[in-house]
């Protein structure tokens, strides 16, 4: 098998040698003349002892998808991969066919795991090896193994380990140790320590040439099999193959305690809180709009705040959803009821955008608080209560927030202010508890 | 010196060979005859460059209160623990007397910290040695070494390590690794892997014998000072004492990437979100208070809910108050004034309870919707505004919440059901932006 010289681990460029096999593909391009061929094994067998839950740690709710679900999406964005294997216990494939179906992965196959993390790789590698009637899978040049509950790696941790795969015939990520890690005596007694700087930490991503892998597993014994824990130790034992050591980034920790599940579900509402889109009222002659976008801008630090109009198709809104923004704030300007909201629901609707994580949307309303009855306004907008029940069927968190646009200056900057504080605590927390909530700012 | 035998460790009872030292102490009883002094060294001096922020993560806020005053909060409820040494930077001295200060914290004495963290350690050690003029400390036969970035320990957790240091002269925490540990060769290559089960991880608590760990910092190398990273390493090398290794619970976690501080989060407000108290409104002819505490009670698994009446003093109220509940839901019945809340609120207000934690404040009101005008109702508890004002300044979170106390009892159960999910959402969230709204279950 040849073994180009690929370069050291670069950018997060796929480069010439890794074509992309689900999406497009230019016809006798470059890329495809000398693809690679890469797929992924992704054991997901294990039974989460440490969690100190009943539910495997896998298929953990966060944001109330389960934790492999995140991990499928984050393999199935990377264009050059051709092939994700899943191994999965007998009692847990159909829940795992429900997951593929309601969040619409695509390109997974399910094999029984074993019983073993070693085992249940193993099994995924024999449905590539191609060599089974009827499968549809094809061997690859090289194969990632990584874990069911490591969502946060980028294409970039991928690339650099299938890089040095290639180079090496095995590569595995890296973390420098973060306790000093001892060796106790039979009486439990501290017989020394390791000197932390010569140790690292083996995490996942890895990746091998499938031939290189695949004749470990084939060669190593059922002890391996059976108290093994780590894939580069049977290549390096069966294939004489030393992997390469790839430093790693700290997004690639594995979900162990529960605790961790409380920090991915933290990291995820970050992540899709870091974009506010705008959704302008074509009414809006005065422009409020831009006062909240000035006032979101200013008092939200680190979060995009955009704006745009929510039609005709094509427009800046349906870009910024394509491009996955999962919070919006639907302007109404002196009115009391929902158009602008409502016509905004039926685009989300017609999108994908709330399959895979709650969009929360608040439906704004600028009122002249001293004009009137605040509260025979507020009594018009209960209907709010009515749409985010429908809404939130869709995965909608629908919020109200009325805005005093008093013709006091100082108290509409006020209320402009205490608006973008709960419109950022919204986002924030996405508590479907408060849908249909009217707020006032 | 003496080491009694004391059994291996068991609950968590100090037993006779440990006696309060802070907390009241009956004269002349056998705790203080066989008393065992011991106290607490926490170097507080890293810079938390794996958090990749710019404030050092001991200083970090969680719930705006910072990471280090829960860890000496753990610290100070341990009552045989006679003084707690806090070694901090220079530059961070101020700061740390402002947080003792806030915080209420006691029996707190600062060191300034040294470069690295056994420095900072010796510096602790030194100052508890009692031979520095004028110090007001005094030697300890036992002294336990922690991590200002480890808040979640048990007392059992020290009492184990404390009992072991004991015995055998140095004691420390250990946990399985989570990941392989491998050790790479100069190309940056797998050279081998460590056998997963033979090896522990080093956590703290760590205890000693002071004269033992004392003598080991005041003989080892400046090399050992400034590179060496493990303090039972040193009492090994230089005292040849031979630590007792304990296995540690997970919850002694050491708070070192930015999602451990969104962990550190969820776990702290899981913790005081474990207990609401339903204050009963005493003109409750109704009872509505038991129909509220069943539905909570029912749709809240693993919170424990309680009720009470406001007054008179040395009421079950006050007493859930003392064992340190942070949730309560003030009942007012067929009424829109907050009389009592406020009532509430007053005994919030002479009580410490918000210094550590916000407190949340949900004010119920049962009425009829059905019955005159809802919104006409609500713009009468507009007022909550203002007291949401005054109690967010003493860190009490109000809000209220209406109820829909109508002839149709299966409206009153959905109402009821609704109103269950937004308290536990407020409880769990305790955002302080939603704080002095008016919501409608």
């Amino acid at each position: 098998m040849e073994r180009a010289v690929l370069g050291r681990a670069g950018p997060a460029e796929p480069g010439p040698f890794l074509s992309s096999a689900r999406g497009p593909e230019p016809p006798g391009s470059a890329s495809s003349a000398c693809a690679l061929a890469v797929a992924a094994v992704l054991p997901a067998g294990g039974c989460g002892e440490r969690m100190g839950v009943a539910t495997p740690k896998q298929f953990c709710p966060v944001l109330e998808r389960p934790l492999i679900s995140y991990t499928l999406q984050a393999l199935e964005r990377v264009c050059w991969i051709k092939d994700i294997v899943v191994a999965v216990t007998r009692e847990n494939i159909e829940a795992m066919r429900s997951i593929i179906q309601k969040y619409q992965h695509k390109g997974i196959s399910l094999v029984e795991a074993g019983v073993t993390r070693h085992r249940s790789i193993f099994s995924g590698l024999k449905a590539l090896a191609g060599d089974q009637p009827g499968s549809r899978l094809s061997k690859p040049e090289v194969v990632i193994i990584h874990d069911a509950v490591r969502p946060f790696f980028e294409e970039d941790d991928l690339l650099k380990v299938v890089k040095a795969a290639k180079e090496h015939g095995a590569a595995g990520a890296v973390r420098p140790l973060v306790s000093t890690v001892i060796s106790p005596s039979t009486e439990g007694c501290l017989d020394h320590s390791l000197e932390r700087a010569r140790y690292r930490a083996s995490e996942m991503p890895q990746a091998f040439l499938f031939d290189v892998i695949y004749e470990a597993y084939q060669r190593c014994s059922d002890y391996d099999l059976d108290f093994g824990t780590e894939c580069l130790q049977l290549a390096l034992k069966y294939c004489c193959t030393n992997a390469k050591l790839v430093e790693g980034s700290p997004d690639l920790w594995k979900v162990t305690y529960k605790r961790d599940l409380y920090a991915a579900e933290s990291i995820i509402k970050e992540r899709i809180s870091q974009e506010i889109c705008i959704i302008v009222d074509r009414e809006d002659k005065e422009h409020v709009a831009h006062l909240l976008e000035a006032v979101l801008k200013n008092e939200l630090n680190h979060v995009k705040v955009t704006s745009g109009a929510p039609c005709p198709s094509g427009s800046s809104v349906q870009r910024v959803m394509l491009e996955q923004c999962y919070s919006f704030v639907c302007v109404n300007v002196m009115t009391t009821d929902f158009q602008n909201t409502q016509k905004f629901l039926r685009m989300l609707e017609e999108s994908n955008l709330s399959i895979l994580y709650p969009v929360v949307v608040v439906s704004v309303h600028f009122l002249d608080f001293e004009v009137g009855s605040l509260s025979q306004k507020m009594e018009n907008l209960m209907w709010i209560r009515e749409f985010a029940i429908e809404a939130k069927r869709r995965n909608v968190l629908l919020c109200g927030l009325l805005i005093n646009y008093s013709q006091d200056e100082q108290k509409v900057q006020e209320s402009l202010r205490q608006g973008a504080v709960i419109i950022a605590a919204l986002m924030k927390d996405r508590n479907s508890a408060l849908t249909g909530q009217l707020l006032v700012a």
